[in-house]
């Protein structure tokens, strides 16, 4: 805990003061249609999956029990697997994947260390919400990989056996303390935008001759549908 | 780096007054005659090895390029996958870990807290001497394991892959800078001792009727032994 309270940033304190976008705003592609760059695509999957592992890392070192940490550290074994499995794609295609991972690095980072939150219960949320929602993105965004590596992209990005110890972490705390639902419901509220925006960022990697056209609305309506379910799921108001 | 900043620890400061132990006035135990009770030898060895994948966790998070990121992320799933692997064979003694790794945490919290060091290359070598002197040494002490169990316990503990990692990017940041070798030599003569002390509490938890009594000085000559060829490997005076 104290771990926090230490790396508290201050844009964390305010998450209601941070730009909102609407998911309308966003760029507007057909998805069946894009063809993604493989590398960019991959860089900033496999980049996105180590900072995933290294939030779980923090909330293993956060975590308050042993149980807590079999399970967190379970499912930081996962993110990493991904990461390391994405990496060996890039390899294959014969870049260091360093080189592809770099361009995504800074706001990658600074996206983490917004979802961070403000304690271990903010961070498992932080975590589940944006994970779910970037491994939904990621995998529609694979549709347009050749069909061998969105085979494997897709096989790499699906595992979502990470999520049942989130929730039933974040279950357990909301019902030991009813009053973290009304905290963790605006956390993950807020989250929403900028998570969506690294999604955008993904597209605008995906598609630099700038033919951005056709409508996604329906992909990131889905994204906000599944958001909504895991909220629900929590017993939190999307 | 801010990291450690934040989270450096008082007793970190001054290592050389902290006491020291000399390894002749550690336990004295024929380690071919010593039957370690086998839920403490690995509670206690699942344990540090959660505490090895926390500190490599820590070292992915602080590493100053992707380079390192990967091959620290990579020692991370080494430490994790160990970890994993001994939980599995508490489980099948039939026993839930928590309950058997709870009695060393506290102690191996506050090794770990103290050998993280003031900084990442600090933390780096802390992670190469600790974990090879207690891998060395739990190898050993699981001889008077029986013998099928010997056989998967020395087999978890033997991956040794995470090393390199660790020497690589020591040896790159001591000819990079070489005035680190001094601090870095002196930091790592500073927490042989505390380790030591981790290896006597395992011996004492092998041994609770207290049969101590034959002469062990032999596998912890062995053991600094080990260390002084890892610190000559990094040009560090042992």
């Amino acid at each position: 805990m104290v771990f926090w309270m230490k790396r508290r940033r201050p844009g964390a304190e305010a998450p209601r003061l941070r730009p909102r976008v609407a998911p309308t705003e966003l760029a507007r592609i057909d998805f069946t249609e894009l063809v993604p760059d493989q590398l960019p695509f991959l860089g900033q999957a496999a980049y996105l999956q180590l900072e995933f592992f290294e939030s779980f890392a923090m909330a293993v070192a956060g975590a308050p029990d042993l149980v807590a940490k079999e399970g967190l550290s379970n499912a930081a074994g996962i993110a990493l697997r991904k990461h390391h499995a994405l990496i060996a794609e890039i390899r294959r295609e014969g870049v260091e994947p360093e080189q592809v991972m770099a361009p995504f690095a800074p706001a990658a980072d600074r996206f983490r260390e917004f979802t961070t939150g403000a304690d271990w219960y903010e961070l498992l949320l932080g975590l589940h919400l944006t994970s779910g929602m970037l491994d939904d993105f990621f995998v529609r965004l694979a549709d347009g990989l050749p069909s061998e590596l969105r085979t494997r992209a897709q096989g790499i990005l699906d595992d979502r056996s990470a999520a049942p110890v989130l929730v039933a972490l974040l279950q357990a705390a909301i019902t030991a303390e009813p009053d973290l639902a009304d905290r963790l419901a605006l956390w993950g509220r807020s989250i929403v935008g900028d998570t969506l925006l690294v999604a955008r960022a993904a597209l605008e990697a995906a598609e630099p001759e700038g033919r951005v056209g056709a409508d996604v609305e329906p992909v990131f309506t889905l994204l906000i549908a599944e958001h909504t379910r895991r909220m629900d799921a929590l017993g939190l108001t999307a």
